[in-house]
């Protein structure tokens, strides 16, 4: 098993193929803007990075970049709750860090957004919505005959907030690190999708407290930094880019997705689900 | 938040609420049988309890309970795989090790069964089948006309294979740590669920390799022993109980589940998937 595995692996490393139908072409690959990547340093040297969603959640995302563009992650935040199967939330744990001039302390409840005819859909119901696809710039969508809006999968990164009617300021964020609990869709706003350093916060030990929270401060895992990529040197900046689904190879990617059919799944499924077929994002090469 | 959420949690702790058409009754908590639950102590000294589902697999799960029953585990054996966002992976790392008597070698493909009525469905469709839902002793199931078969959620255990025609012996297993996979339904024989342990498995660092195989030995989380609980001396053998779902108390379980309405939710999904609503399994008190 482990054997044919690894030399599967080895052999599409080191094999041309040619092109298949699904395979991106280069100008499939957009790059995300500088001021949509959002770089959080931990002090234990792993790095996590966010694309925002500005489109999705304008108001919060602008409180986003006002606290990044005030340091305001840099002092006395830390990883603060870890639950299994569930979230990793951070920010200010003791909530009593004042906040910067420029915030919206309750923005409106951006959970939804008008409906933009999506890229690309799938091709079975979704159980959360009358459907689910992409963005042609790149975002899983689920909607119905009139919105729209970020679903919960795995990775997405939501705003923390209190009981309804509070949203967030956007101060505290989570992601989801679990099977992706959608019952949350259209209940919060969501923000961003961790790009990468996920293993940052999947690994971490599980909150000792109720809800996943750490009891103790020690167990936490500070924040030692967070900006926008486009207020970092450029010699350090990350560069992401998106895959472009408004073509024939992310539709062919798709239907891949959905028949797997190869020397391993000789039963295609007929369908996926959204979080299972998150769109590409990579590092620009 | 935080303090909110935490007030919350010890309100839920502290208040004796009447019982609701959802709770289960006293007799909906039923044993799992012994036989039917495997321990893998780990070096580490944490403890993963894997229901077995002997229905399910019965050539796989026999040869699973050879293999403990020759502490076949207790050698060589390791956490030598954890892919981020899909597997953990564990038994010899090696290939090498031999199998004990009596173990079918590559028994016939358990990736289906016929179909029994589920005690209860979801409401919505399923991205992978035409019905997902629950058999009355609390396992997850997903289906169609004729079949059934246990889905690849989140802590499922599936057992680890060659390419097909292989099927896998058993002795190499893997659990669900992320999204759930649903892809491999179907083409994999499910041979249980993870009930104690799961954050032991996606804690551990990520593999430094192809797929998420550790590179070295030393990053391995080597494997002390596997014992069936029914062979285990009764001082240290682990009860645990899963919810019957036949009755209109768990009917009325799913239904919240899939309309998750209260202080904090206030848009009901009107769904749920399967592997986000898994029936309640615990330690007997």
């Amino acid at each position: 098993m482990l054997a044919i595995l690894l030399a599967l692996a080895a052999a599409i490393q080191t094999t041309p193929a040619p092109p298949g139908p699904a395979d991106a072409q280069a100008q499939d690959w957009v790059a995300i803007p500088d001021d949509e990547l959002l770089v959080f340093s931990l002090a234990n040297g792993r790095r996590v990075v966010v694309r925002l969603a500005p489109q999705a959640a304008p108001v919060h995302v602008a409180n986003i970049r006002v606290l990044a563009r005030a340091h305001w992650w840099d002092q006395g935040t830390s990883v603060y709750r870890v639950q299994e199967n569930y979230v990793a939330q951070w920010g200010d744990p003791t909530e009593k860090k004042p906040l910067p001039p420029g915030i919206v302390a309750n923005p409106p409840p951006e959970y939804v957004q008008n409906r933009t005819a999506p890229a690309q859909r799938l091709s079975r119901p979704d159980p959360y919505a009358a459907w689910a696809g992409y963005s042609a710039d790149g975002w899983p969508l689920a909607g119905d005959a009139t919105r729209q809006w970020l679903p919960h999968c795995y990775a997405m990164v939501g705003v923390a907030r209190d009981l309804a009617p509070s949203t967030g300021s956007g101060a505290e964020l989570y992601t989801l690190i679990g099977h992706s609990p959608r019952a949350l869709d259209r209940n919060i706003a969501v923000v961003g999708r961790v790009v990468e350093g996920m293993e940052a916060l999947t690994t971490l030990p599980r909150g000792t407290g109720d809800l996943g929270f750490y009891k103790t401060e020690g167990e936490r895992s500070p924040i030692v930094s967070a900006r926008l990529a486009s207020d970092l040197p450029a010699a350090t900046r990350p560069h992401f880019q998106y895959r472009a689904t408004a073509n024939p190879r992310f539709a062919a990617w798709v239907r891949e997705r959905e028949n797997r059919n190869n020397a391993f799944f000789t039963v295609p499924a007929g369908g996926v689900d959204i979080c299972a077929a998150l769109p590409p994002v990579r590092p620009a090469p």
